[in-house]
Formats: C-alpha cells, structure tokens, sequence
C-alpha cells in the first residue's frame, strides 16, 4: 500500500531505531508496548509482544506491565492487551506456571517519600476527590508500585512512557523525577523520547520535551546545591 | 494471562468501586460508558452496555448517549459504539419500538444562559471559525442538548466525562459547572473522577482534579458572595 | 441503534457539511482521513478512503497521507490504515503500478526556513534529545516533508488536521504557520476546525481554536508591520 512505508519501517526503524545506543533493546521493547497499550493500538502488538520476548522481558513481566498500564492507561486498554497476549502465549506454549500466583509478596516501601507523596496529594486534592486520593495511596502506590514482577525502574519507564504516548503532560513531572530516582539516565529517558516519536507521533515526543527540559534541569539544579 | 488484573478486577472493581457512595450504579454506568465511547475502547463495551441495561438505562437514553458523544467525541466513536450495541439489542430482543422516533419534540431552552453562552463564544471564536460557532450554537445547543431522551443532567454528565477521559481539561471548566448547575453533587462529581480513573487510567483523573478544584472554588466564592 | 444519529449524519454531514464553502470536497476529504487515521478510527476509513479517492485524491497521495502520518500519529496509526486500504485498493483493483516507486526524487528544500527551524529545535531541545532532534532533521524535513507525492501545502493540511483532532496543542502554532505559509488561506483553516469538529469531537476544535486565533492574530500583526 506505501512502499514508502515500507522502506522507512525497514531502513531506519528495523535498521536503525532498535540498534541505537543508551536504551538497551529490552528496554526499547517495554517503552514500545507500553506505547501502544496506552493507545491501545492493538495492531501493533503481537509483532512487540514477541520481540519482548525475544529481548529477555519475562511472561510475569509482560503480564505485570499489563497490570501496570491498566491503571495508568484505563482498565479496557489493558484488555485489549489481554487478548492480544493469549495468542502469543498459546502460540509460544507459555502457560499459567510462567505466571505470578497470588497473592504475591510485596517489596519494601520508601515510607518516607511516600509520605511526601501522599501529604502532597492529600493537601492538593483531599477536597476535590477523598476517594481517588484514597485508592491512589492505597492500591496504586502501597500495592500496585511494590508488587515484585518488575523492578520500581521499569515500572517508572512504563508509566512515563505511557504519559508520554497519550499526551499527558502535565503527569510527567513526578513521574519522571520518580523514574530517575529508581535509576532511569538521562540518556536514556532522551532515547525512551525517540522510540515514542516513532510509536506514538512526533507531537507526543515535542509536547513532553519542554517537561523533560525542566526536569533535568531541576535536577542539575538540585544535585549542584546538594554539596 | 495476568491473575494480577483478573484479581483487581474482582476484588477493587467488582467489588468496591461500583458499590460506593454519592453515585448510583446508574450514573456509574453512564460514566463508564461515556469513557468508553469517547476513546473507542470497544472491548468493554458489550459488558457495560448491559451493565447500563441492567442498572436501568433505557435503550432510548443508551441511544441518546450515543448521539451525543458523535458531537462530543467525533462520528467514528459513536459508529463504533453502534456496531456493538446492535449485537447487545439483537441479544436482549430490543427492537426499534423501544427507541425514539424522528423527529422528537424539543425540551425548552433556558433563552438567557443559551444567550450569554452564544455571545460569549461569538465574541472569543467568531473570527476563528465563524462556521464552528454557528452550528455549536443551531446544532449543538438548540438541537441536540434540548431532545427529550436525556436530562440536561445526564447530557452534563456524559459530556464532562468524555471530556475528563480524553484528556480534553480546557473544556471541563464550562461543561463541570454546566453540570452543577444542571443538578450534578460536588460529591458526584468527585465520584466520577474515581470510576474515570479505572476507566480511563489515573493521568486523566489527576490531570483534571486541578480543573475541577478550581470550579468547585469558584462555585463556593460566588455562593459565598451571592447574599 | 440511534435514529438521531442516522437523521444528524443524513441532515448536517451528508447534506450539508460536505458542500460547505471555502474548503473543496478533496480537500474536506484530506483533513477527515487525517483525523481517523491519527485516531485510529478505523471504523470509518473504508467508507472515507472511497471517497477521497472519488473526490480526486489519488493512489499515490493516499499512500503519501498514510506514511507522513506514520510520524505524525505514530508507527500503528499507519499500519491500521494500511490494512483498511489494502481492501479498498483490491475492490477497486488498484495495483502496485499506481504507486510511487522506490527511491523518489526529492523536491528543493528551503534552506533558509529549514536552518532557521533547525536551529531554534537544536537550540530548545539539543540537550534533552540529541537523537530526536537529528531525525527530526534528518528524516522529517530533510526527507520526509520532501516527498514529491504531495504538496507541501497538503502535507502541512494533513499535520495540522492530525494535530487539531488528537489534541497536540502545542505543536499547532508552528505547523499552522507552516500550512499557512504553504498555501493554505485562513477561511480554509477555519472550515478545517468544522470539520474536525464533527469526525473527532467539538472539544478538539475547541481546544484548537485560541491557538489558531493566536496564529491568524499574529500573522495580521507581522502582515501590519511588514510595510
């Protein structure tokens, strides 16, 4: 249909993107599916669920990554997910005893930036949606954060990734200082911003750089008056 | 393929969110759908448009809302809508009895807020789009917010939760006190941003909280000062 | 399933909106392809293909739409629309002779506007990503944009329609300048928004247009002080 298409898919994506230095191919996997379930672009997905796959992300990951996004990116995208993901593992014989039981056990919470975290939300908040602060300190982030299939790493490179490819801006700022805490560079957070150029459209990748601009810079801000 | 999800699904959705207080499973499932609907997420619409049956929608406001989510959300997502609504009608034997008949007759207008609305949009857009202007106030405001097979309150309601989940915050201000005004609770309303983030992933309901807050301020202050 | 619907999409869409002044219906049918495919709406593209193709945008143009916005709409937007029009193309035995051939000859760049965009990009956004501002101008502007299988005023027509229905505010001020730099008249970009109104939703539009009063209100400024 566009043998233009066509030759950019396999010049510069196939030859190039997935290649390029500071992301590792693994990574370049996570932040491209975490891309597509957060819009949820279904097409897209068995060719990405099984380069994941491919580059080392596990079944309990994968599953976990899904879980993930199904609050960051709406329960029915993650379903979406769901079912794409049932061919790949009936096609690649992966079955239930590859997955997590439940209940898992959790990691270990930071209680003190939690703490933070949830007085800022509680006093920025409390009054505009008790309920949604509630579920937010409760199941997102003394749940969901420390189940223990995915390192507080990836599960900060999926989450920006996934704000990233739908456009919400104005949620990148912690989240992105969080993911570098965890021990996302600032490498590779640049690079994480051209695999979703390419997945999600350059105006995704344009909206979140004037963010990502401040961020770094507050942090080079802060890490100079540190000493 | 992910017992993580299967088991917050049953525990957190199931069996908390949707029996909470200040809003009915009613307005639970109009919301629910509304977020559907305005990002196309067809896998969870059979399962909530019979939840909306069974929760005592009528076939003519499923209808309706459908109509007015082409405006709010674009003609392809209410097509969307429509391909699997006819598979839920055809299940449940709902025939074309069950549904308005053209052409309806018109709910009253409110002639003065309709008149500072269209003058107010004039003034700002009419040199932008003058074409925009006038079939928002024909079509939009004289037309289909005034057909009888919604209350304004439900109309109010559907639209600031299209608006919330597509991330849409430059329009919740004039929808959310629309919706106030149209008998929509403080208290509704931060209940739908707890059903929106499940639906359509926490960043939409964190994005808009800061919306929200301020309509709720502003309503207070001018309540405050009105005597 | 909504006889309001159906009534809408015969009375105001098929009856009206489409024979609207000051946009053709070719090019009526450029900016509502644009918008379901940076969407993903799928559920419209075969019915919205035919009729591009009937209003004289050709095979090549159409494959031309669909590859600028692989990058405009990300990888997967493209891929949908490539599997929607593969069936068009069959029904209508359009064939491979009638697209372009690999390697095409590039149209002449405007070195000056192109170092000056370059450069403001490099100068912004260098330091948060190298890589991304390389094939910005690599393979966006040096490569991309030059494509001969459309104009630059049609690709500009596609990127801000992309951009208007999926809510990329920020990026429309530069792209609207661009389009309307390339041809494109203000009454065209005004019935551009009205029509994006009604395929991707009214808060799009809405939320486009203080952007693009800004656009028409600067350029009549500058158009002032140019003499």
């Amino acid at each position: 249909m566009s043998p233009a298409l066509a030759d950019y898919t396999q010049k510069i994506i196939a030859g190039d993107l997935w290649s390029r230095p500071h992301l590792s191919a693994r990574d370049r996997s996570i932040v491209t599916l975490a891309a597509l379930i957060a819009r949820a672009q279904t097409i897209g997905m068995p060719h990405y669920f099984n380069v994941a796959l491919d580059n080392g992300v596990t079944p309990t990951e994968l599953s976990e990554i899904i879980t993930h996004l199904a609050f960051y990116s709406g329960w029915s995208s993650a379903f979406f997910a769901v079912e794409v993901l049932k061919g790949i593992y009936s096609a690649r014989g992966i079955g239930p005893d590859q997955l997590p039981e439940e209940p898992v056990e959790h990691l270990p919470i930071d209680e003190e930036s939690e703490a933070l975290r949830a007085a800022t939300v509680q006093e920025n908040f409390g009054e505009v949606s008790q309920g949604l602060v509630d579920y937010t300190r409760e199941v997102v982030f003394r749940d969901l954060w420390l189940r223990p299939g995915l390192t507080a790493r990836d599960r900060s490179l999926i989450t920006v990734s996934a704000l990233v490819a739908s456009g919400q801006q104005a949620q990148i700022t912690y989240h992105l200082n969080r993911a570098m805490d965890n021990g996302l560079t600032q490498a590779q957070a640049s690079e994480m911003l051209v695999q979703i150029a390419y997945y999600s459209g350059w105006p995704s990748a344009f909206s979140a750089m004037p963010v990502v601009k401040d961020v770094f810079a507050d942090r080079r801000k802060r890490a100079g008056s540190a000493g």
